[in-house]
């Protein structure tokens, strides 16, 4: 059944609302578009500097564009994202890198979903610290994960394959000439075709042949 | 009538491919939702320098990007657009100038649209000029305007009540705390609320109360 679906790559930072946001929308349309999300934990600040593009949000105006822009979206797509009031950069690395375990060890459970969404949640939700280990134990722990798990997993985010997978997945990522997260990539008719931010799904249901029906898909109340 | 209409303020420039995406949807909504669109042509020279931002599509991924972006919004949206291959920067002071006369000199028509319909098809379908004084003209005997019309139209661009409208828009603009453009206001509750681009028509419609229908609201089949 699966492997009839379109497989959808998801390229993301928990550092990025706009990928949670991006994430949430194909959790919802997993079972509604013929799609199989595969989410794959990149890194922020590797894309930034591969593609040698700037960080979101340099500039005064967009940066408070952003915000009020997000402050709705969160509104109309029931994510809650409240931008804190210091958003000066985060390193997302030790996050990412516990998560790329998360993704290997992964069989075919939700354990990956669900720790992004914890580590999502602590960034723009509660406006905790990601980046230190008692920070990713919390979040794992949040998640289902066992102690013993989460100690484990933390061993092994430091480790070299580790650190050479997260390497790998992002320079997937600009191997598709990714400049920024959230970055989705969709084959059609053998072309990959890529979406960039979290206003595209309009545009992706048109292109893929499916209907967007915006965010709340499966209810009957659904606002299109 | 139109006094209870929102007003929605598009300003624009026509070196900005999502500025005639954003125009041609408020046009054609123009009588679907509640509201009464007012063009602002604009300077995005202007807008660029007064908000210390940068041209978008400097990084070359994000340009490539935004290639592909433009071709697969100009067929959902029916609006033919493609990008030419020099995508180098057009100074758009002289068009910006010669639509502030049109649009000084409008009263209930629709003129200020025809010409820079125009301008756009010069610019995004057709490649040629817009920014010789026989481009502008070649570009308002198109519109509907007399050959009387268009050289007072050309001599007025260059007086300075024309200039100094066009820089006062310009600065309306950035007082909204503008960026770039294509850049939407309008007032819900006694709040500005803004938009920026071509892909937040979905959101605008929730905020206004109205009902987002896709690229085609008028068609019996509307994809959505």
């Amino acid at each position: 059944m699966s492997s009839s679906r379109k497989i959808i790559k998801l390229f993301y930072d928990v550092t990025s609302p706009y990928s949670w946001l991006a994430f949430e929308v194909l959790c919802r349309y997993r079972n509604v578009w013929n799609i199989d999300p595969k989410f794959k934990p990149a890194y922020l600040g590797g894309i930034i500097h591969g593609s040698g593009n700037t960080v979101p949000g340099l500039n005064p105006s967009e940066l408070l564009y952003m915000v009020s822009d997000l402050i709705l979206l969160s509104e109309y797509f029931g994510v809650p994202i409240f931008p804190p009031s210091d958003l000066s950069k985060i390193d997302s690395l030790n996050a990412m890198r516990f998560l790329t375990v998360v993704a290997e060890r992964e069989k075919k459970g939700d354990t990956l979903e669900r720790v992004s969404i914890e580590l999502w949640k602590r960034m723009w939700c509660t406006h905790k610290d990601i980046t230190q280990p008692a920070s990713l134990t919390e979040a794992g722990l949040k998640a289902g994960l066992s102690a013993n798990e989460v100690e484990e997993f933390l061993t092994l985010s430091k480790s070299q394959p580790i650190k050479d997978k997260l390497r790998s997945v992002t320079q997937e990522a600009l191997d598709y000439k990714c400049f920024g997260l959230p970055f989705i990539v969709g084959h059609v008719n053998g072309k990959a075709e890529i979406f960039f931010g979290s206003d595209k799904f309009e545009l992706m249901a048109y292109l893929f042949g499916e209907k967007w029906m915006g965010p709340y898909p499966n209810k009957p109340t659904a606002t299109m």
